[in-house]
């Protein structure tokens, strides 16, 4: 396994633009890339040999529903599916944590988006003690298993960390409470993970470290500017499709004579 | 019920527009009414009680995949799930034939798109006898009883039959077999059906007849003209939805005080 360099959350700044100058820089290329994403998934999905799954976590607010619109809007129905995951059911919790994660997973020539996904069970659980600490030691190892076996069965593996800041995350909170169209987002139990934000800071760290493997690496997103969130997202999973490069299918039919009558 | 007006397929015009003078009027319609439907479709998701199922029949070329595309490119990929239904796996075909459809009926908050349908039963199955005759003649009152459950518990249905030509049919076989970006959607198969044509058109009458209900009514869609064709189903949907008229749930905080710390 290659060494990857380590991702520090702490010297990771989370109003970082990364390589965009300004919103407009910003808002051109993610427009050029999105388009170039759906013309990408139209390959993808004639070839219908391989598939690719982008994993979203990141704390309340940090944007996961609004990269999804952002970066893959262009893209169409037909291609993305999406897949949240909430609090699990009776009958998910009656499975091991990864049964309705790997019942989800895209079919091949389909782009698969996790808003949430196995990795809470590295967070939530464990921050919230939901389960037995050498229970939530195993994930890690059990996730980077999981993991290997999507990839070598020909599904890429992306995952994005939105990064957002404790002070963005208050104004976001408070915007919520107050818009009458984004009321019904907002949870009071929300705060109760706020108040529990330097657990979380340590939970996500140690699973940078433990998670990022070289088949399935994690790219830490600064989200607090939406703008640069979803242009950095889209650089990534458009360069992803492209070292991919699906192709249309070279089926052939001139040696055949078909008469459509 | 309600008696609703016989749907003739004979007497539908294949090249016919709707209420649409030509391709602008039909194109500066559709741009409108496709973000009033991204809109109803984010009210829909918050208010998190009800779902839409929106089913396309037609046969090979009649547009199906560009239906979805034309109509429901605006609404992003959170709120609308496609379901393809092709050829049943070996485990399909062990349950009755609505087994993968009650699996895949869009959850509430929904838009579910279904690309084929249980609609196959009483079509391809019928008219390549795949099934005891007896078998397709029960499946009328099966479907229409299983669309009643969905109304009833909050799933609005909506059927579309895409009417195409057989004309028209014969220059898209030719151009998919042509195009190398199309030629992957070519399947010698689909000129097997193109043989049973009349068998098809009878078949599709006797669907209209039997299955368009007061509670899920068909409308039939002409089908050679692309442009007339998203139009069309695009006027349907987004006033279904404004019947429907979803809210977005009127969560009062304000009687309670939270300090978002």
């Amino acid at each position: 396994m290659t060494v990857l360099p380590r991702l520090d959350l702490a010297a990771i700044d989370p109003a970082g633009t990364g390589p965009f100058a300004d919103k407009e820089a910003a808002a051109a290329q993610l427009a050029v890339d999105a388009k170039a994403i759906g013309a990408l998934q139209d390959r993808l999905h004639a070839e219908g040999t391989r598939a690719l799954l982008v994993v979203l976590q990141g704390i309340d607010t940090s944007g996961k529903d609004g990269t999804v619109r952002g970066v893959f809007g262009e893209v169409g129905p037909i291609g993305v599916a999406v897949t949240p995951f909430g609090e699990p059911t009776r009958t998910e919790l009656a499975h091991d944590f990864l049964w309705r994660i790997h019942a989800a997973v895209p079919r091949r020539g389909m782009i698969g988006v996790f808003n949430r996904s196995h990795y809470e069970e590295v967070l939530v659980v464990k921050v919230r003690n939901l389960a037995p600490a050498a229970a939530v030691e195993r994930a890690y190892g059990q996730i980077n298993d999981f993991e290997r076996l999507l990839v070598e069965t020909g599904t890429t593996v992306l995952k994005f960390m939105l990064h957002v800041s404790k002070d963005e995350q208050r104004k976001r909170l408070e915007e919520r409470r107050r818009d009458p169209e984004k009321r019904w987002k907002f949870n009071p139990r929300d705060l109760e993970d706020r108040g529990s934000w330097d657990g979380f800071a340590t939970a996500y760290q140690t699973m940078l470290d433990r998670t990022s493997t070289d088949w399935a690496p994690w790219t830490v997103v600064p989200a607090d500017r939406k703008w640069a969130r979803n242009a950095i997202v889209a650089d990534r999973v458009r360069k992803t499709l492209e070292a991919m490069d699906p192709k249309y299918p070279d089926l052939d039919w001139s040696g055949q004579e078909f008469s459509v009558p």
